[in-house]
C-alpha cells in the first residue's frame, strides 16, 4: 500500500481503538488527528502539566508522541492479530517547543515483514506558525497477537 | 568532580527546585529518587495513566524519565547559572516495562564544557525484581542564563 | 543561504581541498561528486576490498561515507576557519547494500551557530537502479581552527 | 551462555572464517584480537590510509570497527546457520581519535531470539594511554542463512 493513502474504515477503528487504550495519551491529551496508510499525526495541545522547567514543552511529551505516532504508523500496515512493539528510537530536538500544541507525525520510510523503519517529525504551532521542533527515525518490530 | 560522588547541599537544591518546575513530570508523578555528581535517579511509580495499549508502561514514560534524569545529571556538573538542554537521545526499548514502579538512572559518560553525553538506563521493578527495560544515550548542551 | 543553493568557487575549494586531505576517503575510492550550500554527495564505487561476509558493501563502507558527506554538508555553511566534528550519528540499515556504487547525501536540516544537524541518506544503484540503503541523522559541531 | 565467558573452538573459527571474508576489514588493516561470548574485541593500526583532514583516524574507521566487533559480538551467540545483520546503530563520538591504534568492543547487552543489543566502546591507545574515544547502540537481526 502506499504511504499516505487512504485508509478503510476497518484499519482505522483498528487503530483508534488501540490508541484510545493508551493510559498515557489521554493522561497528556494528545489527539490522533490524521491516520493514513504508514503515517499518522498526533496533536498535544499545550497545558501546564506538560512542560519542562522553563514553561516551554517538555521534551519528554513531545518524544512521547513521535513515538506513539511513528508506531501507530507502522501498525496501519500491519495485518490483523498483529502488535507493533518499539524497538528504538532516537530524536533530535533542533528548536525550542512552545506554542499552543505540537504536532507528531510519524512515517514509515521502510516497511518490512519483521522491522519497520519510521521517519519522526514534531512541529510546535505558535500563533498559527509551525516550528520545527524534534526530527528522529524510529526501528519498530511486528509480533503475533498482544506482544 | 567524580562521577557519583556526593554533592553539596546547594547544588541539590538547585536541583530540585528545577525538577520541581516540570509540570510533565508532577503530571507523571515521577520523583527524583537520587542525586548524585553526574548521576541522577528518578522514580515513576505505576498508575493506569501511563500505560499504552496493553496495560504497560508506555514508552512515552520510559522515555520521560531517562530523558529528565540525564539533563539533571549533566546540570549537577555546570556552574551556577548555566540552564542544560537535550540536544538529542536514542532508546534502544529491551525487555517490557511492567511492574510497580520504574527507575531511570542518567550517568554522565562524558562532561563537558559545551556538550555533557549520558548513559540512560530504565529498569521496572515487578515484584521486588529489577528488570532492564530501556538502555540508550543522549547529548546535552550547557547554555548560559535560561536557555 | 537556502539548502541546496548553489556554492561560491572559494567555499566549493575549500570543501574539496579538506576532503582530499581524508586519507581514508582516498583509500576507500570515494569522490565528492555534488556539493551546493548544506548539501554535499559522495560517491564510491565497489571494490572488494569493500565488501562485508556475504560480499555486498559493508555498513562500514555507508557509515563512514554518510558522515563525511554530513560533516561537509555542514562545513559548506561554516565562516572560514571554522571546522566541523561529528558530535554523534545513527544510521539505520535498510535495504541490502550490493550495486555498482553507493551514494551517500548529507543535507543539513537545522543550520546552527554552535550545532547542525544533517540528514544522512545512502543509496545504492545496482544495475542503473536506486536502492536506499540507509538513512540516519547526524549532529555536528562548529569550532573555530583546526579542532 | 554468559556475556564474556570462552567459546568453543568451533564458534571461534567461524566468527573468524566470517570476519576474513570481509574485505572492508582487511583493506583497513583491523585485526580480531578478542572473542568471547558476546564479546569482540578489533584493533585497528593507524595508517596515513585511515585519517581525517586534520590527520587523525577518521570517524569512518571507528564506527566500521564499532559496527562489526557488535556484529560479531551477536553472532558468537547465534546457533549455526544464522547470519547477522545491523539494524542500525548510533555512535556519539566523545574524544580526538589520535594515536597508534584504535580498540573497538562490541558486547551485547539483551540477547534475543530474532534482535540482539549491543554496546560499542572505541578507544585510542595513545603512548600506550587509553581515550574513550567513542560510545554507542547498536541494534542487529539474526537471519537464517547467508542473509
Amino acid at each position: 500500500m502506499e504511504i499516505g493513502a487512504e485508509l478503510d474504515e476497518n484499519i482505522i477503528r483498528r487503530v483508534r481503538d488501540s490508541f484510545n487504550r493508551q493510559g498515557l495519551m489521554a493522561h497528556l491529551g494528545a489527539q490522533m488527528t490524521g491516520i493514513r496508510a504508514g503515517q499518522v499525526t498526533l496533536t498535544l495541545p499545550f497545558r501546564p502539566e506538560l512542560t519542562q522547567q522553563h514553561g516551554y514543552f517538555h521534551a519528554g511529551g513531545s518524544s512521547a508522541i513521535a513515538d506513539t505516532a511513528g508506531g501507530y504508523a507502522a501498525y496501519t500496515l500491519f495485518p490483523e492479530g498483529s502488535a507493533v512493539l518499539t524497538v528504538e528510537f532516537k530524536l533530535n530536538l533542533i528548536n525550542p517547543a512552545r506554542g499552543e500544541r505540537l504536532e507528531a507525525m510519524g512515517r514509515v520510510i521502510k516497511p518490512g515483514r519483521t522491522l519497520t523503519v519510521c521517519q519522526l517529525d514534531v512541529w510546535a504551532v505558535d500563533n498559527g506558525q509551525q516550528v520545527h521542533v524534534a526530527t528522529g527515525m524510529q526501528t519498530l518490530i511486528r509480533v503475533q497477537g498482544e506482544a
